[in-house]
């Protein structure tokens, strides 16, 4: 069992309600490849520059992620995303971004990355995503986006859907994609593109999941201390689709693992905005995920009682 | 086992993307009755005016309702909402409100609403909600509220939350009550304020409540056909307190209840957007409340799995 994921590998620079902080290790791969870690083998693919340190590689080495196919481009710098959050911390907004290497990124597998059996194409530019779709034989291929995208290169992006067997989308992006205001509609719309299976994530009120048959609905864990929210979709969906390798999904029909998958993708995202960048999934362990999902089960528990007159 | 509700009697002409309809039977206290009704015995309490027909009455006395609390107002005018819903459905604009009979109104509860076990005070001007909880002999409370009385009659609605066992806001109003914008402090700081148990309603994305010790929360129903979400809130609170009438509850120690109500509430609320106004509630059989309670339990069930490497 192994997951390749290709996404960014950036250095955020985030403002919350609660702190700053600069150049801090981040991007889809990334907070996608340590969540996914705690459930099965990662190998990340990616373009960095020059200023990407050893003691970069070494977070994700620590959890034991594979990087033969992180690029390093001589002369290049690492991709830059610098956001902050309002107070109510439900949107990111992006005040620059710096692809750098990311430009004229060419992406080229390894063999062991192409041969992993399931692939997590995070949000990078949809022509990229199908080029690495075609490279790789996973038999089970997720893909998630974004409004950029679905904005200025829809027919490419629907393709790029067309030809993966899972969509993870935030619930108002795939309302934009679908133009479909109605989310059950929404869904069913997108899994006409293609995929068997629909997530919709909904930040701070969980996750919906959709096949052609059945539904599937956790709200977020209550937290307190919310630090950052960045990555926390990319979180979700390391421990979504780390767990469905884990157990070698077998697909749209294996119902059972496709809803542990979005529980243990809500306690990944949970744990990720506890603090800032991929400090907390950096200091995070197994008994602690365990507790949580023990949470989660008791938060959402009720028992199926008559009415009673 | 009684419950009297106390709210608003209306009629409403409400537009939203799938038609429109004019002076439709509707009002907070009406939508809460009749959701209650399908679990306890309920009273409403509240003023109309000559141009409310026994037809109208006859709409809540088929579900039971006791009525003998409606004030008919002599040569008043039943109150009147006017709004419309966008493409999307979350917020409900107000076009026209005239309060008409409400303007007036001194609630003067009979003895058997006196003696109801159970209270809910319906969005209405929070120093009514007051006159009429000091009348009541209820041993379990709960009030609902929105931004209007937030805004306009703070230290009113203070008060009036200090003095019941249940506050029942949207999240953004109880954000906005508290001025927190972290849910799980604003429902702690709305606790200190009074209430043991303190439920926050999140529309589409379902509810969650919170006591000293706990939380729970519910994702909403995800449904194909949304015709008109006016009232869902006090569907969700009269399924919520109707069926923790209909169980007796003793208090927020009462957690089983509390979950199985929520639910409940749930079911109700999803029940009600179906179709306009009150037409789907007096339509609804038990039978088809068991089947939704059976379809929530399926829609959050997942298995507590370890890990497994």
């Amino acid at each position: 069992m192994a997951l390749t994921v290709v996404g960014s590998i950036a250095f955020d620079s985030v403002q919350t309600p609660f702190g700053a902080r600069e150049r801090m290790l981040g991007g889809s791969a990334v907070h996608f490849a340590l969540a996914a870690s705690f459930f099965t083998d990662v190998r990340v693919v990616g373009p960095v520059g020059d200023d990407f340190d050893p003691e970069h590689l070494a977070v994700l080495h620590e959890r034991g992620i594979e990087t033969e196919d992180i690029e390093r481009v001589a002369g290049g710098t690492t991709f830059v995303w610098r956001g902050h959050y309002e107070h109510d911390m439900n949107v990111a907004h992006t005040d620059d971004t710096q692809l750098n290497v990311f430009a004229d990124f060419q992406p080229k597998l390894s063999p062991g990355s192409c041969e992993a059996q399931m692939l997590f194409l995070g949000n990078i530019q949809p022509e990229l995503q199908r080029d690495i779709r075609r490279q790789s034989s996973a038999s089970f291929a997720a893909l998630d986006s974004m409004n950029l995208w679905i904005e200025t290169a829809r027919d490419s992006l629907v393709a790029a859907i067309s030809e993966v067997d899972c969509l993870l989308l935030n619930d108002a992006e795939l309302r934009m994609l679908t133009e479909r205001p109605n989310l059950v509609q929404a869904a069913r719309e997108a899994i006409e593109i293609g995929p068997d299976v629909v997530v919709a994530k909904r930040g701070e009120y969980g996750a919906a999941l959709f096949t052609a048959d059945e539904s599937f609905a956790i709200p977020g864990m209550p937290l307190e201390d919310v630090w950052d929210p960045t990555g926390a979709g990319d979180s979700f969906a390391g421990g979504f689709l780390g767990y469905l390798d884990a157990v070698r999904v077998t697909g749209v029909h294996d119902e059972r693992s496709l809803r542990q998958a979005m529980a243990y993708g809500s306690v990944m995202a949970s744990f990720n905005v506890e603090d800032f960048g991929t400090a907390r999934l950096t200091h995070l362990s197994e008994a602690e995920i365990a507790e949580r999902l023990t949470a989660f089960k008791r938060l959402t528990h009720f028992e199926e009682t008559p009415i009673v007159r």
